[in-house]
């Protein structure tokens, strides 16, 4: 099913607003359909059951303009991994056993989980900083949904979901941010208290700690409960933009007070990448994530944002194997990675 | 007067007999003139004296087809910096007051230093493993001043010097090897253990302990008393081969056994060189020495090994203010070495 997508998808464009620093917006919405247990209770015949005919009735619902619906048990580990790469599915979904699936619109735009830790988890996906694109689209996708299955609803607690960290809203509006420049400055903990303050959480690309891979940063609201739907956009809507108006400043001080150091930095990166034989997915990361600001501060003009982009996303080990069409060992994964970042940027000169 | 001379000279051209490995061979003759107390003990006018009538007399021996000779109060600072970098006056002489002087054979196989701990210290430096040559040709010098000096001799003691530990033969040979394998895989220590047996001494390039920049280490006699000149030089002579067969073997198994390994990091060493927009020269000498290590074995083959030995040189720090013509301070020469590292290898592509 993964070469019915797009090769890299929407988010990972590069295209949207502030894209230097936002590099995706995400919407997602925990449903559960009524009469039906949560997952945690429920039979293999029941979940059985719902996988079938949500699958059938997502695809019939006009949520997109066109939809690819796959029965997870259906696909290999190799390929739920991919999925996992591009944020399309969560871990656990890949790793999970018994009947799930995911329907997705081929830009990524679009994925909606069946039977992950709730019956249904919507979540849409856009480049750049759009909260209120990302929350236009799902909207629509939560009613044309609604019109065909009946949400577990309380009048009292909103949308009843299996953890009760979700239950109200159902909603987690994150956004993926890129902060070398503040992670370079060690002023990236003053976002994180920041941030605690006005009940957002930061977590690293893949879900770590503080040192995230990458310089990549989620901002997320930790609340579902009590604020409304749009309450909880605007808190992260309103608080990114200052984050942003941070790390461009730093960046702005970084260059004119050490422009050439900058640059060291930047192109030793860049001479890393182009000329390692062995490369972690960790060390490519880091290197992609200085040649990314290099980038968009126009210190490196030879290759385009989309194509540092790209090898964000197919330098990591399941699409090095998609690409490859086989299984590869660790030590085989770093020398062929290395090999596939030589000569694309080879290609690029 | 640096401009007098070859722009790089013999011993770094890398043309003599296991240049892989062995950079120069090396010998040195102290010697002091009868009836002149040694330097230490000497007076201003004795001093000056002995520079003005060696100077005159090492001009009309005979010893090279051409001969530069220079006092050095009449040289800069950084002329004198520049050929210590090129190993043909001592750090000592370049820092010392008084009147002093060099005599140079414009390849800088042979230079003769006028008033430095001796009288006269005469050096021949070849390309290579070349005992006998540099032997041969350090002979002939001697026996041409003799003719025009009168040596301090003693028939008990030999040659008298103005330190004990260089009387007798006045003679210490030296090689400078390229042991990057060795240090790589942490066995350079049992050089330093097994050279200590044969009474012969290990320093690092410019005179550093177990840590050698570069990776080059030099191997000289420590006993000037008691052995003849031909036993000294037998010495090492057939000692060192012994290290270049345990180098050589050392990277035979790294190529055998983790060829991708060795290549990536001859690689990365590449690419910073060609990349990085400031750099120490330590840092260079650290990667030009894998790089270094990977022309001689194959590995990279877009540049010649004479190429590698100019930028040994020419990126030190007063070759490097040598080709600007004007000092720098350190940031300055950092930039200045990284860019013209990046243009010369950009060159060469």
């Amino acid at each position: 099913m993964i070469d019915e997508l797009d090769p890299i998808g929407e988010w990972l464009s590069g295209t949207g607003p502030e894209s230097d620093i936002v590099i995706s917006t995400r919407i997602r919405l925990a449903r559960n359909v009524a009469g039906y247990p949560f997952l945690t209770r429920i039979k293999e015949d029941q979940r059985s059951h719902l996988e079938r005919t949500l699958g059938e009735r997502i695809a019939v619902a006009g949520v997109a303009d066109r939809l690819i619906y796959a029965n997870l048990n259906k696909t290999t580990p190799l390929e739920r991994e991919c999925l996992v790469e591009r944020h399309l599915i969560s871990k656990d979904l890949a790793s999970a056993r018994g009947e799930r699936g995911v329907a997705l619109e081929p830009r990524g735009t679009l994925s909606i989980m069946v039977n992950e830790e709730d019956h249904l988890r919507i979540q849409v996906l856009r480049s750049g900083f759009q909260p209120d694109a990302a929350w236009e689209q799902i909207s629509a996708v939560d009613r044309r949904l609604e019109e065909r299955v009946e949400y577990a609803f309380s009048p009292r607690f909103g949308y009843l979901t299996s953890c009760p960290t979700n239950v109200g809203t159902g909603m987690r509006v994150s956004m993926m941010l890129h902060l070398p420049a503040l992670v370079m400055t060690k002023q990236i903990e003053k976002v994180f208290h920041a941030v605690a303050k006005v009940s957002l959480a930061v977590r690293g690309f893949y879900g770590e700690g503080t040192h995230a891979l990458g310089d990549f940063y989620q901002i997320s609201n930790q609340v579902t409960l009590g604020p409304s739907e749009e309450q909880i956009l605007r808190t992260i809507a309103d608080y990114v933009p200052q984050i942003i108006k941070f790390e461009r400043n730093v960046r702005e001080t970084l260059i004119n007070e050490n422009r050439v150091g900058l640059e060291d930095r930047v192109w030793r990166a860049f001479g890393m990448l182009e000329r390692a034989r062995l490369i972690t997915s960790e060390e490519t990361l880091d290197y992609l994530s200085a040649v990314r600001m290099g980038v968009n501060l126009g210190l490196i003009d030879r290759i385009p944002i989309s194509a540092v982009n790209e090898l964000f996303l197919l330098t990591q080990p399941a699409h090095l194997q998609q690409l490859n069409g086989r299984e590869l060992d660790t030590p085989e994964r770093d020398e062929n990675r290395a090999e596939y970042v030589r000569r694309r940027l080879a290609s690029l000169n």
